[in-house]
């Protein structure tokens, strides 16, 4: 692996998409800064990329917080320069209207928008002197549809479309590449996959690829990032080939 | 004017949409409870609607604070059956990205989305034990296009559209009309007048048709509100015929 | 009812929504010119108005011959100025990509897609030298959705609301009143009652507003109508209030 | 270069796009099967390839007819397994709506819309036995936008798309990667130039990367051709990263 003076923000780094997305970059020589909330559940990661000769840093990290996001994407930018910062905060729930509480929605829209919002604008901050850079953000099914019972998830999701939008606009002109990365599909997880068997019976899992591996949503970003400036993607969605849409 | 046992709630009851909007409803016999987040610039309205006949309470609202939501429309519902609430708050503000401050950021949503959605759920509540109602939200060009400066702006409009999506999805079932208008234009104010003459030249405004009068905006409320039940619209978007889209 | 002097010309006056659309401008004072393939099929709907004390031309029209669309919407604008010309052909057909004959693919473009080019065209002319007009479109679910088995419906209705965009940007700054409206639901017809009934079972037309009335599309098209110039939409959907979306 | 037992059939295999993709797939092992119009003027192309190692086919090919689709498609499986159809033809024309002709119109829709209906199908036809396949179609600003002058261009893509959607929608669950790739921007060709020039001045081309080099294309179809089945994207735009949008 040919090192790169050159490092990764993974700003929520979960045991899924954001552990992936880390270990691809690290294995293409990225220094990964991986933010998650509890840092210290990163440690298999680590010792992961670490095993594989990657390098990464691990970092507890409320992506809420302004100053905190601030202090991460600094010292990743100390360490080597910020090429790239992908957001990838998400808050699945699901709640009849009456049900939706204010501190709900409120939440669901501080991890999932504001804190995408604070992450873009400072990557933005380190990347525009340089005149260079990668921001990327995780959408879903919901960033394009407000279904019932998601009034919470799908306003944060489509706020952070929003945001990505804005940027891309603004940024884009800059050499700044902007996109958003549209998962229609449950990520193949534990949790999808007892789901899957209690929705659809035990042959619901016959077909692996009937599920997407958080290894192809990597895949995906690293195809964006490859995107050569003369012909980028702002928006493209990825679902496995069965996947009803 | 044959009086209706009916309330309507227009929240952000400002003097251009908001008003006229009240002056429609009004003067088809409803009552009007209208806020605005200082109520004594209502006076004016309040007499215009009570000389032409009609009956309107006006409230100092701040749309962002639960309580006050919620005691807006119980009192409006205390005093007839709330048949339609129209969530009508912009914040519309435009900076680059690296000048959009977390503060203005955070307050155009709760303006112009987290309000709207205390809006919607608590008509709900009032709404769903009678099994019928009307939830109005008024969009804007930003609410389906994130430009460049529009960071803060077109995530809340977005994400006030996605609150009217699964609203909609909801509620249309048990009778709940949710709609969402999309005002694709400059509606014709003071403010927006100087700015043509301005960008445009003393011929900006020979036809005054180029401009929207807020009481078009008023009239397609109204549209909305006349549907029966067999034929919904979710979403329409109305502009000035000379409009470039 | 108060006579203008003004034409309808209502292209697809099929036994459903284009009869009722005649009926309603009929009955607002408008003659009708009522065109569908077979002429003679439209005796009822010209008993029906001429009953009510309206007026009502009924023509045999293959709307896809260019000569026939341009001496119908003549004829319509030589008796009075031709105000409003609705087209509302259809032609849903569903099937699996392999069984999809180019003559199907063709036709379906032909009727629903390649004719409505033609009114919409001829109709601006006409309407042109007298700076005023309005040309509607009857779309679909599938004008937005290209579900499986609908290759050549949903290309038609795409096409098609590609024609009206245009037309709408162009025509629009010259006071034609160009809009598409979207019905986004089964109308109910007593072919979609049977299906309804073998797929949903006895109960399935208990509420009968969860069918969409021919009638509840004339009323929006009216609407449209009477929008004024400084507030006008292109583009709404309409759906029964239970209807999945 | 590896040779593959794969066929890749380029319909519109023209100057630049297709060329394009005719040698990147060309230089991956594929036997090219290159068809346009006139297929002489493939003459360089197979040079090109040819001297680089790869294999190609030129064909004359007038893809609105349904025979000849057949043929060379047939032909082309026959040869080696089809494994990419590409269907790459555009018909970019602006005309006010008055003056597009109904001939302009019909043979604008069969040369964009209809031709590619046909290829799609036939190529589906001889994927489906062998469970695997991918049919990509190029798109552009125009597919999800009718501007004013476009009704005839912007008609025949909206429909493209639309048979993209349908056929994705049916085949996807069939290991049959159907994609749309919307090219929003021009492409760097000598015309394209030249109009930059009188538009925006002697500097209109300082930037190399503000047009889109045709091979940049054949990279995002060659990313689609990559992409595993478990994460397939239907949809995608790309554009130089100073293009307004």
């Amino acid at each position: 692996m040919k090192k790169r003076n050159a490092t990764v923000a993974v700003i929520g780094a979960g045991d899924f998409i954001g552990g992936e997305i880390a270990k691809k970059f690290a294995s293409e020589g990225f220094t990964v800064f991986a933010g998650r909330r509890n840092g210290d559940k990163l440690a298999p990661l680590v010792k992961e990329i670490e095993a594989a000769g990657g390098e990464i840093q691990a970092r507890s990290l409320d992506a809420r917080k302004e100053e905190e996001i601030i202090s991460f994407l600094n010292d990743a930018d100390k360490h080597a320069p910020l090429d790239v910062c992908i957001f990838n905060i998400g808050a699945n729930v699901n709640f009849p209207i009456l049900d939706t509480t204010e501190r709900v929605f409120r939440k669901v829209w501080e991890m999932a928008c504001y804190s995408g919002f604070l992450a873009g604008r400072e990557a933005a901050r380190l990347m525009l002197p340089r005149g260079q850079g990668n921001i990327f953000f995780t959408g879903a099914t919901a960033s394009l549809r407000g279904g019932s019972g998601y009034a919470a998830f799908a306003s944060a999701k489509f706020g952070l479309r929003a945001v990505a939008q804005a940027m891309a606009r603004e940024l884009g002109p800059k050499n700044i590449h902007v996109a958003h990365l549209i998962i229609d599909s449950g990520v193949d997880t534990e949790w999808v996959r007892q789901r899957r068997l209690e929705a659809l019976g035990p042959n619901a899992l016959d077909d692996p690829d009937l599920l997407m591996p958080p290894a192809s949503v990597a895949a995906s970003y690293w195809q964006l990032y490859q995107q050569p400036k003369s012909a980028w993607t702002f928006e493209m969605e990825i679902r496995p080939f069965g996947e009803k849409w």
